[in-house]
């Protein structure tokens, strides 16, 4: 279709025409026009994508000095990794294009009212916080709120989350929100047999649990040598010291309310901690576990706010008792304050992460699903305490009337407590099989138990159409106004909910829309994200999340589709999944791909999950040793460990590439326990290394796997592969490479390609027909893991086309060349290939700032801000370094912009060194300044106020004030307060 | 539906449930909880729309000394103008629930693939776009930006579209937008007659322009007096001297280029002006009128990215040679400086327009449409020069091709040059009828002459697969790719475009998404919108527009309908706009309503008409005086000159209420005269004046009909209407009663509606069915005025229900009422009612401080920008005052930042007085204060940086910093420049 541009590449590294990236070529700029065809584009989505203009392009390669971007990718990838074979992905086409053949599939989707419950429910998403939350690039493209002075928007509304969840469990401390409802029960049960320090290797989950959590459960379990015990809970042994914790669901799946106060005492007995699934709106009413004795809560928020979008991204929450907040998995806010006194929030605790920890972390799987929590929290300051439990009184009468016309029409219903869900067992002549159908005939969706009975539950949106469609399929009629009167509405002592919650003024201040709306964008304006200014950070790949790929996220027809529904209501869910999976395999040389797991370290996990089952089904159950360079991602031991191997650590040389010796020593010292080697490319260090395809012919050789960490397959992209490479598994973070927007540290989405002798184990669903032919259990609640944000990653491959990916990777290698020329000269560039050339990222080395001044990341990552940037990734992986990562998408005018930044930056430190500006008073060490620091009245720097607040010309077209000044992280860790402050708290601490 | 909280208020005044206002009546709270309904509400728009919670409503009732919402009703409005009739509007529903309704409203809209052409085609608006500032209330919440210190994004992009369009249309000045098309040609007209000085009462139109141009035209023709002549372009009568203008369609209503080289000297030679009606995508490519001779440029920016929407709202352009800018229409952006020489824009040469001129403006109905314009102009920055000419080509190229297949068929195609648009006359055995009804069958509209020749116009979103459609409609097929090879691509000279457009770095800079991105947040961040705080300006409504009433306007089934698509397209239009005209009825009391008028300025001037009408149909033709308080709008004497009345002024008394005996005077005076009074109520001094009922009697004694100005309608939904106090028409102002966002100046809707003795009079329109039995001609371009933004008012009317719109009314002059309780003590409250009562908003007296002090209202207005606050209206209706109206959306927390914010400038005043301040540098003169200016190394000020720039505690936690300081608007005015400032300027002015 485009004839003047035509776009083909080669992956071995053609010529790409100049038309991917601009929009008109020289011809149709004269009047002498005569293009092939009238149908030629006027838009490509590559040219908006990229950030470099074609004469950027041109201006860049000369200041790195390569030829061409050919040559430029011919110094940086050794040829012996280069693909020959081009991507079998269709040309790029138009945005609008494809929003249409997007919008026919969507259509093929049929969104019945399911009612079918399992821990996903239909509600309502304030439009104030759809629109201008979950659809605002000023929300959605944040990065996680690791520099926190640039953050507290954000992370003010997850102390929200955290607080609410806190407060409706009854318990003391809550995490800023898990993956999902499943892992975070596994997350649980790694809590409780870490409290017990390994030592009660049994973990009882009563059987009236959600089946999907399980599954996962088991799935954790086993390769952690912990047994699972499933049983009623009556069955809990009382005379046994073996069992670490017990999983109670709260409402159980089926509905009924017990009282586990009894069951907490003989659970505490054994000297086990009490774990309870629980249901939030539910917890409006009823008693919350932390009364009845529970050590942790467990749950899905996706009901306060968040659309089903047939599986997810949702937010999991886990409360606990405050002895355990060190144990506690996932990031954690707190309260801190700032240089000045000022109140304010910060990530606390950090210590506790993998990052950190690396194969010593208690939990690794855990991201958090930031902008998902972020709208549960909102949804209850929307609502308030009042609100909600209206909310609450509002189902759970209508499943009341419900059970009662049930029960009159002869059908059997229970007679136990009940929140918004009935488990009906039809009467004589009646069978499931006939009401499901008739269900279906008025399109709804209910729960099949398989064993005659059937599950319904309501919720926020059920209606009295809704109520009559209901007795009408169970061959019955009732007038609500009477069925009201006569229905039992209150639960009696001592289910009923006696406390009080969402006290807080925040709950309780915003319920009419401009004061929400102006919170919000309060909120949002305290906060950095992509609609500032680039985010460079070194293997986070915070590239564009274009527009056109969000519209889709919020179309009914994929938000609004419940997990479990018939697979002949996802068709077009279907169609998606299976292109994106083709397109995947194929950009990585792979067989097969499994969509489930939900974020990047979870991917991490699953795909050893396969390696190890490839093992074992070939009897080499013995094998558990993994490799891993020590320059790896923190999450790759600590995965290593969830899949139940032992980490053995590799060696780095010099360069920062693998030690190959080392290897080679390792490899056939462990030769009959080697499982896997797990292993970034190009490296952490941002270096193809060229020793790639002989470290994995080693890991072969001595009958290992290898594993791909896809961190930086932005790097890779159309260029190379790693199935040809020599790996036999990669995860891919769709949210790194692949444009699902950061969303302020999470969403994510992790999903492995495997080769083809691996594909029978990718992971498989109790409730879906997913999977290889042997697959693994699941490692995520839902099939296909957060499905609704799976259009992004589609569009992007589909509008970019085999030829704009290919770009992509070059100008992302092109513009961190270019950054590192240009900042070479100012800064020592740590590790580059035998060219010279870096990958997509690269390491600026500050180590001599640190020893001989004390000046460390810390300080310039602070200035940074200042000057209106994020600071890259700090310390990592070499201590006392900054890793760059500028991205495809930046301009040559922001990476320009962020030179000059650190350039002025480095002057500012010579100052420094030449006793030009003090020691103990300069810029960096007092940044970030406040817009309030610097229209004081009082001044006492030896630098100017100008110099402190516009420290470069541009900064003030662009100054972007940090909402309060360096945070004192020690203060916060030593006064942990983890929920919102008190009124009186703010103002002590002006 | 409501059984917990029954809302039945009754227009007489009882007692409304706190249901209204709260979520959760008290009995709900506890456990012994027993609704009537197990479906009652969970939410309610209205307590998400009022401001104050109801624990407010008890605390403002006691400040303000009334014992309750209805005795303060009682006390604010003459009980003899209370309505009786409770509104006839179902009760609120859920905004979940509504919006079903409507997406079942919008599904019986059918889009198809409309050709019809007539100025309106299909486009892409850039998804960038359409999310960031279509979709996001930081943009579309703006006020007019008349405080430009606090608006210079909006102003700036602006600035983009005066430049766009004098770029293209090459002429010197554009200004920033009309209303459509159609008004855009009547007030070149308007122009062409002023410029002459009235002395050449001729208009020519050239016959092939728009038919509803061409009716527009009339419309505003004869009531001033002047002759439209319409009649081919060769016809123009070279020896007059009485024709003042002539206005061709380049390329005409049918596709045709035309030269017109020497029709302009022809023109010029009688000493008329030259109009052209263009088409921006067109003179990318072909000649610009400017080069030919044209004085006046004038067309609609709609396909530059901006949805069809069935015929609005759109941005109409008009550009001139800069020797007619004075007489320039419309608002007009340029280039100042700051007091510290920064550049700054701001509205120019505001001297033109009518709340200056009144009865002596040269125009009035020709509000801007800002939103819209600032859309089509970030078209242009977004594709750059280079992208528009290549979707130019392509859209050309297509229509070549197309020509060709269908010339090669048989067809009559003509063989002039054309742009996008072919006029076919079907071969013989080819009937036009059955080529329609072939198109129909494919899902296309095509345009039909009537005389057996057929439109096709092409445009951005055409493609292979409407091509093959079309050629399969006129019988034929063909090979598009050898058709490109033999069509005729290039323009011959004189027709081609040989000069240059959009050179500025603006259109040339932003084309990477994430730079556009990032253009966009920074823009917004300079604007104060209703998303930061309250913008309490008197008569202008200021309040909330909710989220769930924009959602649906972007869905493409109410956005992508053309105006002249058959009827049967749009059922659900129709339905919308049957029910949202008895919905208005009602609340007017009046008999029927035209939806046509698409601003309050152009409803007043329909309003007008109508009685014209009426009075002409009774052969009462003699009657054209208009009496006019002299209190009343600029806009009311500006329309009724228009509607070619002359205007006689009745006084007010000291209370800024009618002289009722002057009225009676000049009434009896000109009894046989007499054709209106146009009143405001409550008046525009904020009262509810006791004597409206006398006044109205007064004026239809003497033969006169009363015209409403329904301004400050939002004073009296529910507690009276219009019809019964005895008027007989009245404007509604959907922008500001009813919840149509201000769009930072535009678009607004302001439909009237009429007694049933001038409901024959109604607007038709030539293209639709549509207006009374003897129906005026059309007011409008399009036959319902903006109807893609009436899904917003249906939506509020919907979910308020006739007990919240009730209420709000309520709740607004109780805010009002508050505020002034609480300013009185600080300021002189100007006018009052008999109780000492005001309505919906309220005047300060501050003539005082300009006469003792030289403290005027423009300091006190800048001043609280330092606050976070907008002006309230300044000036109007009484010098040196401010007039405040906070509507019913804000909350007592904002009422009350805002009146602390007053009382801290009070005292600041009175520092002044008591010299304590000096006169000549103080807080108040030297406002607002910039970010950069606070932070300045040097500060000379008697006061301190902080009272500068945080006057009280709480700006701290809501600071919004001015992006400019106090700009110069007579060094603007003297050194004119209305595109955008050269990077040198730019650069000059820091």
């Amino acid at each position: 279709m485009s004839n003047i541009a035509d776009l083909e590449t080669s992956a071995s590294g053609e010529a790409v025409d100049e038309g991917t990236i601009r929009p008109m070529s020289n011809e149709t700029a004269t009047t002498q026009f005569r293009p092939e065809s009238a149908f030629f584009d006027t838009d490509r989505f590559a040219w908006r994508h990229l950030g470099p203009r074609p004469h950027d392009v041109a201006e860049m390669l000369r200041v790195v000095g390569a030829e061409s971007l050919d040559a430029l990718m011919e110094e940086t990838i050794p040829s012996a990794i280069r693909t020959e074979r081009p991507l079998d992905i269709p040309t790029g086409r138009s945005e609008h294009e494809l929003l249409g053949t997007l919008r026919a599939m969507a259509d093929r989707n049929e969104v019945f009212r399911s009612l079918i419950g399992l821990g996903y429910s239909n509600c309502v998403t304030p439009p104030v916080i759809l629109r201008n939350i979950l659809e605002n690039p000023g929300w959605y493209t944040q990065y996680t709120p690791y520099q926190a002075e640039i953050a507290q928007g954000r992370l003010e509304a997850l102390i929200n989350f955290q607080t609410m969840v806190a407060d409706l469990t009854g318990l003391e401390v809550a995490n800023a929100s898990l993956l999902d409802e499943a892992t975070a029960a596994a997350e649980a049960m790694g809590m409780c047999y870490t409290i017990a320090r390994g030592k009660k290797p049994r973990f009882f989950v009563a059987d009236d649990c959600h089946p999907q959590t399980i599954a996962v459960l088991q799935s954790r379990a086993t390769p952690l040598g912990i047994e699972l015990v499933v049983d009623a809970p009556d069955a809990f042994p009382a005379d046994v010291q073996d069992i670490c914790g017990a999983l109670v669901q709260y409402p159980t799946t089926d509905g009924r309310i017990e009282c586990y106060e009894q069951f907490a005492e003989r659970v505490h007995a054994t000297g086990a901690r009490l774990v309870v699934a629980t249901d939030l709106l539910a917890l409006t009413l009823i008693r919350p576990p932390g009364d009845f004795g529970a050590d942790i809560a467990i749950g899905s928020s996706q009901r306060f706010g968040v659309p089903l979008g047939y599986g997810g991204p949702h937010a999991a929450f886990l409360s606990t008792r405050e002895a355990y907040t060190r144990q506690l998995p996932g990031r954690l806010v707190g309260v801190s304050r700032d240089r000045h006194g000022n109140l304010a929030y910060r990530l606390s605790i950090q210590t506790r992460e993998q990052h950190i920890k690396r194969d010593k972390a208690t939990s690794n799987i855990c991201t958090a699903q930031v902008l998902l929590a972020i709208i549960a929290g909102m949804y209850a300051v929307y609502h308030g305490p009042e609100g909600l439990r209206r909310i609450a009184k509002r189902v759970h009468a209508q499943t009341e009337c419900l059970r009662l016309a049930l029960r009159q029409a002869g059908h059997d219903v229970g007679d136990g407590l009940v929140f918004d869900t009935l488990r009906v067992r039809p009467k004589a002549g009646t069978t499931a099989g006939s009401v499901l159908a008739a269900a279906r005939q008025r399109r709804i969706n209910l729960r099949d138990f398989g064993d005659g009975s059937i599950g319904i539950s309501l919720d926020e949106t059920s209606d009295e159409a809704l109520f009559c469609d209901l007795l009408a399929i169970f061959g019955t009629s009732g007038d609500p106004s009477v069925l009201i009167q006569e229905a039992k509405l209150d639960y009696p002592a001592p289910f009923s909910r006696q406390n009080d919650y969402l006290a807080h003024p925040v709950f309780n201040r915003y319920h009419a829309e401009h004061e929400m709306l102006r919170y919000l964008y309060r909120l949002q304006q305290r906060d950095l994200s992509l609609a500032t200014s680039m985010i460079p950070l070194g293997s986070c790949t915070m590239k564009l999340n274009a527009t056109s790929q969000m519209i889709p996220v919020t179309w009914p027809e994929f938000g609004q589709l419940h997990p479990f529904a018939p697979a002949d209501q996802a068709r077009g869910y279907a169609e998606l999944f299976e292109q994106l999976e083709q397109w995947l395999a194929d950009l990585t040389g792979f067989a097969a791909v499994s969509l489930q797991p939900n974020a990047g370290a979870q991917g991490e996990y699953s795909g050893l999950l396969t390696i190890r089952a490839y093992h074992a089904s070939r009897d080499d159950t013995q094998r558990d040793v993994c490799l891993i360079p020590v320059s790896a991602h923190g999450t790759n031991p600590a995965s290593a460990v969830m899949a139940g191997m032992r980490v053995v650590a590799v060696g780095c040389d010099s360069h920062g590439n693998i030690d190959v010796a080392d290897l080679q020593a390792k490899a056939e010292q462990h030769r009959d326990q080697l499982a896997a080697l797990m292993v970034t490319y190009p490296s952490t260090h941002g270096v193809f290394e060229e020793s790639i395809r002989q470290v994995c012919q080693i890991v072969h050789d001595n009958g290992g796997q290898v594993y791909m960490d896809g961190a930086n397959m932005n790097a890779q992209v159309g260029l190379c592969r790693p199935g040809e490479i020599g790996a036999d598994v990669c995860h891919l973070n769709l949210h790194k490479t692949f444009c699902i927007p950061h969303g302020g540290g999470g969403p994510g989405m992790g999903p492995i390609a495997v080769a083809a002798h691996l594909a029978p184990f990718l992971p498989g669903h109790p409730l879906a027909d997913c999977g290889g032919s042997a697959a693994i259990g699941p490692v995520s609640a839902a099939p296909y893991g957060s499905s609704s944000i799976l259009p992004i990653s589609w569009m992007y491959i589909a509008a970019m086309g085999r030829e704009g990916l290919t770009r992509a990777t070059q100008i992302a290698i092109l513009n961190a060349n270019y950054m590192a020329r240009r900042l070479s000269d100012h800064y020592p560039i740590l590790y580059s290939g035998q060219n010279g050339r870096v990958a997509h990222e690269f390491i600026l080395d500050l180590r001599a700032f640190k020893k001989d001044l004390n000046i460390g990341p810390d300080d310039i990552a602070k200035r940074l801000m200042d000057f209106g940037f994020h600071a890259p990734t700090m310390s990592w992986p070499v201590t006392n370094t900054l890793m760059v990562e500028p991205t495809e998408s930046e301009s040559r005018e922001e990476l320009d912009r962020f030179c000059d930044a650190m350039i002025a930056i480095r002057a500012e430190i010579r100052a420094i060194e030449r006793n030009e500006a003090s020691r103990e008073d300069n810029p960096l060490i007092n940044a970030p300044h406040t817009a309030e620091y610097v229209s004081a009245d009082d001044w006492a720097h030896a630098y100017s106020r100008q110099q402190a607040a516009y420290p470069l010309p541009w900064v003030r077209e662009r100054k972007f004030w940090p909402a309060v000044g360096r945070i004192d992280n020690v203060w916060g860790d030593r006064h942990l307060h983890c929920t919102c402050p008190s009124v009186e708290d703010m103002q002590a601490e002006r």
